[in-house]
């Protein structure tokens, strides 16, 4: 049992009734009530001060799960330099769907994190290319998803060190919609799926994958590190 | 320019006329065509002596292409012994197609590589994942296959070093089509396409990845290799 | 708690005074001692039948510790067959000391698995560059060996997934003693200490590490790997 | 042959007497010097407009080498953003000893690139790991410098796609001395050596290591990198 904290933006539930339909009380909710059976959860929004982000917060956060899209340039930067600070020191951090554009996730990509997209409500089926792996946990081997936003390669980040998804489209395209990552003592995972329009975070088998990837990336121990000059 | 010796099984060519009549000369023919115009190129096949493969040929090569299907068992294990090693010492190797269940690919992999499959002549695109990769000079950004055999995750391969490209494939499925491998000081890529009864090694776009794969594993100088007791 | 099976050669501890002095039950029952507060513990050696690695053992086994050097080569094919099908399978592996060249290591790691070394008893260091490893768990940022056996680079193996230590010897060389790596959904872990006229698997923070690597190569449930014909 | 900029930030050279005694034209002066015989070479510094690195300079550059200690907080951001461009569009970077704290590699690694570290003099010892790496040509089984600032582990940087060079420090230490990276279509090498009170860049070893990493470094063709919504 891991102790998350839930971020979300919060805006396009509150602008836009579409949205609002699907995501009655926020993204953040829907995704608090996945992961409440296994995990201890808490949420933070972008309006909220310091992001809901402060260093009591983050030092008593497990995971992070992060999910943005329209406001990323709103997130101050003080608040990205924290929560960097806090994935090298072994918390673990979920970037949901577009948040590969996040502050955070570019911040510790360091690449562009650019790839394609076509809003069109086409098939997803995501493929288990890494059976074994502790994400993939009780999953058949592929999650179809019905309708969906697509996402396509290249995908503008460093070589995954585990690739648990590929996701074939139904127009036509791929995507790695699943990659692990190891930056300094934390765990990263890149999950595409979640636009906010389909309420793909319902997905039982996708909420499965959520509970998973945060037991995943909780910290362990690990050493001490203890960097500066030596006598 | 690369010294290149390709490899081929040679079986369904001489047994097959549906295949007779895609690659009258061999599978090796048309790839030492396809080859020629960027490199010096031989090519050996499991009739012969040593299946072609002697210590000469195999130091005076710096790159092996390795076709096989139906008969991996008849290839003789100190062949595989010897190639293993030469690749170890430098030699490039690529592994088409149904190579993946070539005893040389095995060995130096050490898993299954087993996967799914499926003859059924639908559409395959190949999508570049890394376009910054030597392998991917020239392409644009998908290569289309009108009829193609499926091969499916999961694929029971180490994680590649670098993901060239993932395939999509009409009927639904994905597949890393391109993986790049290092083992000792040889250089590796399995390359998925090339099914007997489809004309895919004809494909323009098919053999600029064949010449550029080629020009990738070519082995550089190095360091010396020197282990044991030291004094 | 993990359901571990030690494996031993032993054949020094019977042969040798200087190593029965060492190791008096076996350096398979010192192993055992040391991982018995965390995990459950059984021992199988080389002249049991089938090695003492049944089907019935091996699949109740979580993970496989691994010590061989002077008769590698009487080390059946089918049972290392049969543990390379177990690893692939899931089961971890943890490779000791000499056991680079164990034939089941070189099977899975496709390479020759060469090294330097030199039997000189000087001090190894084994520093930590993974501090927020599992492995890792409890460890000050170094070991201290007083006296081991040298093993030194280039060791041929592919790149590992995770670099958890390297070690620097006393008389001028380095080595990288802790490699962990993926193959199918089976966790190994390379680890050098433990050379059999040094009781290096009596200090206790050589002992918390394979506690830790033995926590770390437990299996998760994954998902299921089905190959072969889709319909 | 590349077309290498050699950046500076050549303000040791000017304040401290030590320092001009070992490189009296700067230490970009000496690196070109190395560079020289196989590689076409300008020098750009931090008191230059832009920095010397104009989007002209950066267009027609395939190789950046890069040397900075005092003054990174220096150095404009929107030239680090230029750099980070013309890295993930294909230009190779080798960051040089002090410069895991430049602003250009902390923001490509996404860590904060931290070590240990000892001003004594001792001896290093870099052993070659991967000797059939194109940066190990011609080299030998290692490079010994009599006297070096010593780096020690651990290094707070993602897991190196490749490691090339291992370092042993008289004092007791390791450090991860030649470290390659992939990010975009650019490649990146961290390689330590290059204290600026050593005279280290006239080393002829140290010289072929940064002429064989220039010619790794330099950007193929590679495929082009088009993003955003498809039609």
């Amino acid at each position: 049992m891991a102790a998350v904290t839930i971020w979300n933006e919060y805006r396009h539930e509150r602008e836009d009734d579409e949205v609002t339909a699907v995501y009655p009380d926020g993204i953040h909710a829907t995704l608090a009530d996945a992961l409440a059976d296994e995990h201890t959860v808490r949420t933070a929004t972008l309006e909220e001060p310091d992001h809901g982000l402060s260093d009591d917060v983050l030092q008593s956060t497990d995971v992070l799960v992060w999910w943005g899209h329209e406001a990323h340039d709103e997130v101050d930067d003080e608040i990205v330099d924290r929560v960097q600070e806090g994935v090298l020191e072994g918390m673990g951090l979920i970037a949901l769907h577009s948040s590969h554009y996040a502050k955070i996730f570019k911040r510790l990509m360091g690449t562009s994190c650019s790839l394609q997209y076509r809003e069109d409500g086409g098939t997803e089926r995501l493929w288990v290319v890494d059976p074994g792996h502790r994400i993939a946990d009780g999953l058949e081997e592929s999650i179809e998803l019905p309708e969906s936003e697509m996402y396509g390669e290249p995908f503008d980040v460093p070589e995954p060190d585990r690739l648990v998804f590929v996701s074939w489209f139904e127009g036509g395209e791929v995507f790695r919609s699943g990659c692990c990552y190891r930056r300094g003592s934390g765990r990263i995972f890149y999950f595409r799926p979640g636009h906010e329009t389909y309420p793909i975070y319902e997905n039982e088998e996708i909420r499965r994958v959520l509970r998973n990837a945060v037991a995943w990336a909780s910290p362990t121990d690990g050493s001490p590190r203890t960097f500066g000059q030596r006598e």
